[in-house]
């Protein structure tokens, strides 16, 4: 496989063979897919990508995967000008790319585990397993009934209701393990070292986070080839901040698109938030926390990619911000109330985040601003009870609409 | 607008403006919309729809709407080969047409609601309202937040929570009737007759109805511009089956495909199957029942367009089934453990009569056969409750990963 030249290790620099591994053996770094950009520029074209299928692979070029073998409809989901929200939050060019209806398990999750699967068979794997707090069970499920994998999905056991739900139809085997994602990463990390299964977020984790990036070349694709001004993406392990930034950069190097890349701005939950507060304290290193959110599906204490994301959002000359709980939920129906999307915990972070940046004046007016939306609300519905409006109850009659409802048309 | 020539009554033939009307004055037939085919058997083509927006509205020169207005993003989702559940099936070229990922609320809905309201706006309505089983409510409520109309849903009093959550988020006014559809519709239909809104199944339904010929255009170009030689779906009011068979019809009448139009199988749950049992029954007249199943986002007990979707049946050549409750939640479970999809009690009932076809033989080995799945699973999770496999639940310790996990695998 020309185009991938193999693995690199980020800290040390070291290259290995792109095979199921993720660790340094000398300095213990996370390991990264290298490409040969030279073959890969000569090869894509935007008239190329344009032909390709009507999902993620269309950018195949730029994957670690020779042939998709999973997850084929996954991806290209729109992107659209949010003019009510925009005038909200004064901006006249913001545009939402909504993977809450990411096909099939609505969440960004089914772009990396289309990856990650995809290579796993090509590994040659017969189970796939992940370390999730919701979003990634559900799609690692999905997939892997797809493809005919035996499947463990390990989740924090204090998950919604709906996210375990939404793992368990596809009939894998759902670990429920007491304690917090940080645990159940610990955990699987010593499965994984124990056991040939294909952990798609550890031992396959080079490959997995390749996804992510898809979501910055759809948008470049979807703004007419160009790269926004600034994008607000939420952050849980950090490696969707790291990768958005990748893929920008790479469709640069490639010839692609030209000009500036976007300012990167993260999001977390303030219950949450290890990256935020290293940011805010100047810190390039980050200090564990305990999670306390109902963001649970960003709730990592502990994030592996966390330094990498401090650092994009340095480089890239964004910032980072937090959101309380209440303005979480403010912020899902801000987004539903203004551009009838309905999402997540995570996306009610980003929204709430999008509209401080916003107010403390972050954007110019005019500048073009791609705000990530990367779950389905349905998955967290729980967090609303309470919240909402109140149903108003009426029987089948003309009289009682006119008594309980018309009387309050304005 | 020259490529819609008005208004015709399905009944008596008497023609109308396109006005916001929907039954004719004469003979209280509906009314359909009447095009000009002629004019756009010369300005359409495959070129010029595959260059269109990656939306329904790639195919509005077959639309009723000038230009649209909201739902930009709606349809063109995803048409996905079905190798497992073919297998399982002896299907070797079964399809899943898939609404469960549409946008933005996750059910053909989107569909119908987008050239609906498009359509109200173009007629300058203020407010949208709707008699709905859930997903219509849901669609219409994020709609009307995007096109800032004040909205208005009425839906049966003991519907899902999740699809009462999934309509409040917009901040619509839901009003829960106490009643079955039925009741909910009778009521809509006096309410639009006194108030100025519109009801995009009531007065605007004619418009709305044509949203779901799409499902026909979008499989036939997905094919590779060609018919299946069967499909199956669901029916509630009939309406969606009466347009998929109008689609196809259609797209071969302007010149898009030519050769055979596909038999069409009608799916409903047996609680709720008033078309179904006219047709076993050999009757071209509905019997109206009161419903009683799971399946309650097709639970109407009589359907406005069950005659007409009786006579698409016996005009392609195809026919009606049924399922029970049980089946239903079975069909659910095939249909995301064989192909990763986790559909709502719509789709549950869709694939289970999908099932019984395929067992009586209905269908060669070797046919194009297209199953329409219209909604998303997370919107009717609680019928899982107690039909799923249990969550396994540890410490965070390989120890307990060992006598809890590992002891059981294979
Ligand atoms: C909906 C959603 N958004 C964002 C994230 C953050 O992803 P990452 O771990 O790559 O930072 C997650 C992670 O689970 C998620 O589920
Ligand atoms: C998911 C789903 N499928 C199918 C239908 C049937 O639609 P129709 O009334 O057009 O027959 C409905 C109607 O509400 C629905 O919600
Ligand atoms: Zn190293
Ligand atoms: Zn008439």
């Amino acid at each position: 496989m020309a185009k991938v030249k193999g693995l690199r290790c980020r800290e040390c620099g070291r290259e290995y063979p792109a095979e199921p591994i993720h660790v340094c053996e000398f300095c213990f770094g996370p390991l990264e897919v290298e490409y040969d950009y030279d073959l890969i520029r000569n090869t894509v074209s935007r008239e190329k990508i344009e032909r390709g299928p009507k999902s993620l692979w269309r950018y195949v070029d730029l994957l670690p995967v020779e042939e998709p073998k999973v997850g084929l409809t996954a991806g290209f989901t729109p992107l659209r000008k949010a003019e009510n929200l925009g005038k909200v939050l004064g901006l006249k060019e913001l545009y939402i790319k909504d993977d809450s209806v990411n096909h099939p398990t609505l969440s960004f999750k089914d772009r990396v585990v289309s990856v990650a699967l995809s290579k796993a068979v090509e590994f040659g794997f017969d189970t796939a397993a992940c370390a999730s707090t919701g979003n990634l069970a559900n799609s690692v499920a999905a997939h892997s009934a797809q493809a005919g994998l035996n499947c463990y999905v390990f989740i924090p056991a204090n998950l919604e209701t709906q996210k375990i739900y939404g793992s368990l139809v596809y009939s894998p085997t759902v670990v429920a393990v007491e304690g917090n994602y940080d645990d159940v990463n610990r955990l699987c990390s010593e499965i994984a070292n124990e056991l040939n299964w294909a952990f798609v977020n550890i031992n396959i984790r080079p490959y997995y986070a390749e996804g992510s990036k898809t979501l910055a070349f759809e948008v470049a694709e979807q703004l007419g080839w160009r790269a926004p001004d600034a994008v607000v993406a939420p952050a849980a392990s950090g490696s969707l901040v790291t990768k958005i930034w990748k893929g920008f950069k790479e469709l640069r190097m490639v010839g692609l698109i030209d000009g500036k890349l976007p300012r990167v701005y993260g999001a977390q939950a303030e219950g949450c938030s290890p990256i935020a507060q290293a940011w805010k304290e100047g810190r390039d290193y980050i200090k564990p926390v305990k999670p306390n959110t109902i963001a649970k599906s960003i709730a990592i204490g502990n994030p592996a990619d966390g330094i990498y994301a401090l650092a994009v959002t340095r480089e890239s000359g964004g910032e980072w911000e937090t959101a309380t709980d209440e303005e979480i939920i403010e912020g899902i129906k801000l987004l539903a109330e203004t551009e009838g999307i309905f999402t997540e915990t995570a996306g009610g972070t980003t929204v709430a985040v999008l509209k401080k940046l916003a107010q403390r004046g972050v954007f110019r007016p005019d500048e073009v601003v791609v705000v990530y939306i990367t779950g389905n609300g349905y998955k967290t519905m729980e967090v609303l009870e309470g919240h909402l409006k109140d149903v108003v109850r009426i029987k089948p009659t003309l009289a009682d609409f006119r008594d309980k409802i018309l009387v309050r048309v304005p």
